[in-house]
């Protein structure tokens, strides 16, 4: 991680380890310490630290709320992960395999409940629109989880859907995260809506890449296996562009393609990734992170404050895009 | 239900299809519409309404806390109907077995977060003891559920660990429940603890009835199937009051007896009744319900306020509690 950011990691990571003493029942909240541990970029809790001291606050004062944030994001990896049977996290056993599926789900529910009580020091005028925004938020995640199942047995996915699903899946906690630093620095309602935005456009450009990188990106660098997400026939932006601009014939055979899973898939990856190529998807999605990411930092330009932690969100941004194409 | 009652739920009831007009996505929400459907006695928000009349606030302003209650109550019920695989509640098909898991799971996060989104409106003052009440009630919920299954598997669990799970599996609620309606009637802290303390004992009173007319019902009006705690060798008061209570070898026989299924369960629930009474298991155990039973009143005893809720809370309890003998 870039080293302007770091030390905010580093604080959240200290201060989460101090919240995070929990005591019995062992049975839920060894779970919680489990998943919590994993690690993982804390981007969330660093944007919540960022905006707060961009908006005049000492980063400290938004730590509960960073807190708040990054415990939610990791129940709903829980209950996601329970849903999408997924084996690991982070390289690691998920919940409901390390222990069952019952413990994930019973310590799931306790997280989102202790994610709230993060909240419950701040004063009164914070409290309330801090727990609104972040009622309303964890309530568009799940709609976007479940546009996400809905869309694996559907054939007609359009792409202004889909944007709107990665939107409510990821984009709508960045764009909370920034906007809880802004309420705790005391901005005003257009500038919370800025930072909102800015976090909005942030999260679509960043999962956009997450959909490109998945496909094109560098074996050596990119985490997971390339090509997954064809592997698993996933209806990702790529798809849909892909679809909606190559001929026919393309067309149908990259619906078949969609519709197998071959023991060894490096063909089907390779002519699938071929046909993205030939119709323009991988140039036009391309286009259109920079596009997410240009609209993100003018609106990040519009904001005044601490000029030092709008450069640090600035190059956290950019850090966060800079995976290599 | 009691007449001075039922206009309490009638309306809560009117409230509850007004603020249930979901969209989409269908698949999140109509499964929440589903089970809110299913009915029930509404205890929990007709002790929001009594308790905010008590303290002087009309019951209308009760009605969002009162649909917080309700809704976490339900959400709670589909989490543990997946984790219990039950297949019916309150006669009709689960949501897990209508729709499956993985649907139960989402759709009772996202009633997870209406619970708390019904305290939105409330001002600032207000919000924020509600809201720290409704989180800390719902963590001892599912520690509650935690504490519940883990006891499946344990062989020496003690009365007093017991009590302390259905305290916070049941009582809590309806704890806090009553405590809701006395912050929204501005109530102080000790009226607020002393009606709090009520909900307590009056829970306690009522799993404990449950427990024993599960056993001792009339099977013509206890509504589920009598002696299938028994059938299903789970641990209740009365289980683990004989064990303290009886000799060596009726304690031997008891443990033999919850630790096989028979095809046809007849004999063995007519022998673990046996052993129940001839040890004072059942005596002890009616004895406990009434000693709750007078503290809740004591308890409501204490508090001064509208006479005509004051009356109809207790009218409601003894109606809760009268189910026969």
């Amino acid at each position: 991680m870039i080293e302007s950011i770091e030390q905010y990691r580093q604080s959240f990571d200290d201060y989460l380890q101090k919240i995070l003493q929990f005591g019995e029942p062992a049975g839920l909240y060894e779970p919680i310490g489990y998943i919590m541990d994993l690690g993982g970029k804390r981007m969330r809790p660093v944007l919540v630290l960022l905006s707060a001291e961009l908006f005049g606050a000492p980063a400290e004062n938004a730590l509960p709320a960073a807190a708040a944030v990054e415990i939610f994001h990791n129940f709903s990896l829980v209950h996601d992960d329970i849903m999408d049977a997924a084996p690991l996290r982070r390289g690691r056993p998920t919940v409901h395999r390390k222990w069952d599926p019952n413990t994930a789900i019973l310590s799931g529910d306790a997280m989102l409940i202790r994610a709230y009580q993060q909240l419950d020091g701040y004063p009164p005028e914070l409290f309330q629109p801090l727990t609104r925004l972040f009622s309303r938020t964890a309530l568009e995640v799940c709609e976007g989880q479940q546009y996400d199942m809905d869309f694996e047995s559907r054939d007609d996915v359009g792409i202004p859907e889909y944007l709107r699903m990665i939107e409510f899946k990821t984009a709508v906690l960045l764009g909370c995260a920034l906007q809880m630093g802004a309420i705790i620095g005391g901005a005003e309602v257009a500038e919370q809506e800025a930072v909102y935005d800015f976090g909005i456009r942030l999260g679509l450009a960043f999962q956009l890449q997450d959909d490109y990188l998945d496909v094109f990106g560098n074996p050596e660098t990119f985490g997971k296996q390339v090509g997954g997400d064809i592997i698993e026939n996933k209806k990702t932006y790529l798809y849909l562009q892909a679809l909606e601009r190559c001929g026919a014939d393309d067309a149908r055979e990259l619906r078949d393609l969609y519709s197998v899973r071959p023991t060894n898939p490096q063909s089907k990856v390779d002519r699938v990734r071929q046909i993205f190529e030939t119709c323009g998807a991988d140039r036009q999605t391309r286009n259109q992170i920079g596009g997410y990411t240009r609209e993100a930092f003018a609106r990040l330009d519009t904001l005044t404050g601490n000029p030092r932690a709008k450069a640090a969100l600035r190059d956290f941004g950019e850090w966060l895009l800079r995976r290599d194409f």
